[in-house]
């Protein structure tokens, strides 16, 4: 099913690693025409781009409150409890997070320090569609009430009766989004990065989308405020050597390949024998599926890759930097202390990518695309700023002007060196 | 001399917060055709764009050891001491930084963790010209070195001659700076971004530089690589009531004057009497600053603003967001205890901007442009990257496997559930 590598020599790898490219810049002209409109005409211009990419007419985008408190009654008791329990663990796991520095003196009387301090205003988007991702306001909502923002906004596109989806409404409305929009698509961003009379402006927008609504983003965050992270295909990399389970690992890679046709699926093993049995139980396992369809057209695109031993594995899986990357050895703790780029790490047989989707306290916003080599996934810290405090006694100036003036006219910047001088100048006067 | 705006209401606040228009988009297609020309013809291209943007025919980049091993005879024993100090201040104020979390047990048998780890390749550019940024090296390579990037590489104009500026090249080799290019430009970040036969790829591009290159640096955060900052023109707050010293209030405005025309500098106040004598003392010590032409025009897009009392000021510069804020007041403590947006803030008299610009131990790469309200300047953390981890025991996973089935069964993603489904049913066989 996959198609399979066998043991390719080191030059190889880089090839190998590479992603469909993303056309990027494909969309900005009709960006710009959207922001534009956003800018000149408020939410007049939101009705009309509703009117022509959603064919929907829509006279006001916030939610009542009444409709937010009413959700949930469509909801099983069961599920309604699973995503408690799902938001009590990204709660516990988000909670621990560095709220700055002490004070350091870094020389006598020069005190500094850092504070880490909320966003005040983010906007967050969940994609509409058949199936909502409500998990998603989980990931986001959370660790935004936790870092303290002050106004927790939220888009999302109504159904084709103007109304937003319940599971979405009612998982809102558990976290402390503070306002909830019947609006989605680029023109959903563009609100929020400018604001209207409907929709808060806000500091940085988080959240998945199409492509509309990732040009958008990038679009926004090259004049107008924050975005999460660069968006690509969803990726997972499996590294299983023969103590793995197939039947395990054909459903951690049929789970990333459901994703989407683009979803990139790699398998890196130490076992033939595992690259048989793997490709048998995904024939098997394809056809339960709902989405096959879409799982085995990511699969075209996906790969096994048969190494000599687990060292050489880890050093691929570095080089290309997975979403996900999901340990399926019994060595895995030992792996696991080898990784230098990834997302998100699964170790061991137990521990699914699903888990980490849903449960198990994680984020699942993480970097696509061979980012994880310079990007986090959402922590709360991506909904905090850091500051930095600096606070010179007189005798700490004294102790440091000299070290300033000797820099600052190095570099030719005399009024630097006067704002130091002059305090001097005082300071030494008997 | 500066523009003043006596109590203005909360209203005209947003306005007057206003910055200039970045116009961003606007080198886009001279990036496009530089990016695609280091893509394809790699070394050839940056000799190529090298003669034709600086008139200068070059055969290597890469400065040889032995020129950077020479480097600082030319300067003086009091320089090198004061880049020693400063650099010593710095480096202790940046090793103090979050290396991850403890495990935390989110639901029995579902331990979590974060790790945060050295981005492995990082590019730090330096601008040229007649006093090139030295400083700006102590604040870019220490932190990468405290975080343990593994290649840290520097790319720097060369003068007409063809070589590096001393004081550069002496920093550098002080600091951990792996390899250093005599490369400048939008070539440059080109070079940093693709990678070509001399300059390696790096995972994230760190620096100022003018408008080529910071379009160069948007150009490639879209596809190719992490950049630090986006970049505006450098900004000034001062909040200062009548315990301020207007002599130091007018030199700490000058210093951010003198940065470049389009700086922006704002003047809080809360005394009449100090708009009148700030105003002289600047029309006073402009005289003496060689860059007074700069900084003059600089003043004309400035602001001084009345307000009643502190409290407005702070809520106008929480507002405004500025990069540095100066809080000269003998309140400043308390002041600093509201600060909600800024990128560095200098508490009391003795306190100016070029402390921190140099020696006090803070970073000088700062958000400009009201980003100060969800970006952070640079710490030790913009070099590291934060990667979470999940082991699920058999309990483990038998805790939370059913919250994940439900949840991923309202999301339609049937593969996500099977893949608990599977391994629930090999644990619950008896």
């Amino acid at each position: 099913m996959l198609k399979t590598i066998y043991y390719p020599e080191t030059a190889a790898w880089k090839d190998l690693c590479r992603r469909p490219v993303l056309n990027t810049g494909e969309l900005d002209q009709l960006m710009n025409e959207i922001f534009d409109q956003v800018e000149l005409f408020g939410d007049i211009a939101l009705k009309n781009f509703t009117k022509i990419f959603e064919k929907r007419e829509t006279n006001s985008f916030l939610v009542p409150s009444d409709e937010i408190n009413a959700a949930g009654a469509g909801l099983s008791d069961e599920l309604k409890q699973a995503i408690a329990d799902a938001a009590g663990n990204i709660r516990t796991f988000h909670s621990v997070f560095n709220k700055g520095s002490e004070v350091i003196e870094t020389t006598k009387g020069v005190q500094c320090w850092q504070r880490k301090l909320p966003i005040e205003r983010v906007g967050l988007y969940i994609p509409g569609g058949s199936a909502p991702l409500f998990s998603t306001v989980l990931m986001l909502a959370i660790p935004a009430e936790i870092a303290g923002c002050e106004d927790i906004i939220l888009c999302t596109p109504a159904g084709p009766d103007g109304k937003v989806n319940e599971a979405v409404l009612f998982t809102a409305n558990l976290v402390g989004v503070t306002k909830i929009f019947a609006l989605g698509g680029a023109q959903a961003i563009a609100a929020m990065a400018i604001g209207t009379e409907s929709i808060p402006k806000v500091d940085k927008i988080f959240g998945p989308g199409n492509q509309y609504v990732t040009s958008a983003k990038q679009y926004a965050a090259r004049s107008y405020c924050a975005i999460d992270l660069p968006a690509g295909p969803s990726e997972v990399l499996v590294i299983a050597d023969e103590t793995a389970d197939p039947d395990f690992v054909a459903a951690d890679l049929l789970s990333q390949a459901e994703h989407g046709e683009d979803s990139q699926v790699i398998l890196l093993t130490t076992s033939m024998k595992m690259v048989d049995n793997v490709n048998k139980v995904i024939i098997k396992q394809l056809e339960l599926l709902p989405r096959a369809a879409v799982a085995a057209k990511a699969l075209q695109n996906s790969l096994t890759i048969l190494l000599h031993n687990l060292d050489e594995a880890m050093q691929f899986s570095n080089l290309y930097a997975p979403e996900h990357l999901i340990l399926a050895s019994d060595k895995a703790e030992d792996l696991a202390l080898k990784v230098k780029n990834a997302g998100s790490v699964f170790i061991g047989h137990y521990s699914p990518e699903s888990a980490g989707d849903y449960a198990s306290g994680t984020n699942h916003t993480l970097p696509t695309n061979g980012f994880a080599r310079a990007y986090s996934g959402l922590t709360t810290e991506s909904f905090l700023k850091s500051i930095s405090f600096q606070q010179l006694s007189a005798q700490g100036l004294k102790n440091i002007g000299n070290t300033i003036e000797l820099m600052a006219e190095a570099e030719q910047l005399e009024a630097h060196k006067y704002a130091v001088s002059v305090r001097l100048a005082k300071l030494n006067k008997p």
